[in-house]
């Protein structure tokens, strides 16, 4: 029989997002996916500075627990017109949803399902996103200050990266005149259809 | 084939905890739960006040919604040294977690094993709390302001509230002298082992 789950607690700075404790922090940087934007001439210049785009703190929990908390922190920038942004994945398992709760700054949250079928929500402090299995995912910052939102998904739920790096996301988030738009994306390549 | 789920949104004021759109709004009042105190005299004399002890405020979700996302709000005050508190409850499923994301106040999470293993966590703005399967839970206000937290959990955990409401927890939190005491419940009826 497994050893029974035991109980876990940690500590969230609301401003920074940080956990404390946590068990892991995965940093981002441009050189981790500078093909993931659209104005490559601006993420080429940009290559040599190299910002961090975003941070994932992942609460430290015994190897029992059965769900992940984290919080992710997204970096106030911009490559071109496009904002500062995560990867986005898609869970393998089409059950397996996943929780966000807004707790500082603004932003987007770019949702896709393997239909092609796009939802885009706003973010921001108290917003509750619910991502349901089978929707892929990706958060962008369009706000003058870090976007730090909590996260709880199964342990289970397994991580398509791949898909998304390949095909991108069919929408894209860009700075305008008047705030943030969201607009096709040129280079996207349709799901394709089984 | 069952309808794809869809993405949800809603958002959490995040002092008075209320979530909009909250599809249900479970109000516990005393009387509703009379017998769930250990000083029977103060409790029968404040029934006829009959305050509100807590609200869970649910989020509007498909019915498709694997995770329900709710707040609840604990309203400050004392039925003589004990803490406002809900009933408490275990999952059916003992692979089903519970978290929790305190929002504004203080108060503790009582937990209990199906072998009578207690543990007691703080809540405080920030604090993330993750209740394994299989742990009985309650939470009490310790605070002079209503304690609001955030809390995920999986659809088809199942709701056992008869045992706890039988057997009580084995740990009571009192107020002393110098703030919240942990104390054992004298009248704490143990697990049956299996």
């Amino acid at each position: 029989m497994p050893a029974p789950a035991l109980p876990s607690l940690a500590h969230i700075d609301l401003s920074s997002g940080i956990i404390d404790p946590a068990a892991e922090v995965v940093e981002r940087r441009l050189s981790d996916m500078p093909a993931w934007f659209q104005d490559q001439p601006a993420a080429q210049a940009l290559l040599s500075e190299n910002p961090v785009l975003y941070r994932v703190y992942a609460m430290a929990q015994p190897d029992t627990a059965g769900w992940r908390l984290a919080t992710s922190v997204i970096e106030s920038g911009r490559i071109g017109a496009e904002y500062y942004m995560t990867r986005g994945h898609a869970h393998v398992r089409e059950d397996a949803p996943e929780v966000y709760l807004t707790l500082r700054g603004r932003g987007m949250l770019v949702m896709q399902s393997r239909t092609d079928e796009t939802v885009v929500q706003v973010m921001q402090p108290g917003s509750i996103n619910y991502i349901p299995g089978g929707w892929a995912h990706r958060t962008v910052n369009t706000g003058d200050e870090p976007l730090v939102f909590f996260a709880v998904w199964s342990i289970d739920a397994g991580h398509d990266y791949e898909a998304y790096a390949e095909r991108g996301f069919a929408k894209l988030i860009l700075a305008g005149e008047d705030g943030p738009r969201v607009v096709d994306n040129p280079s996207y390549v349709k799901a394709k259809r089984a």
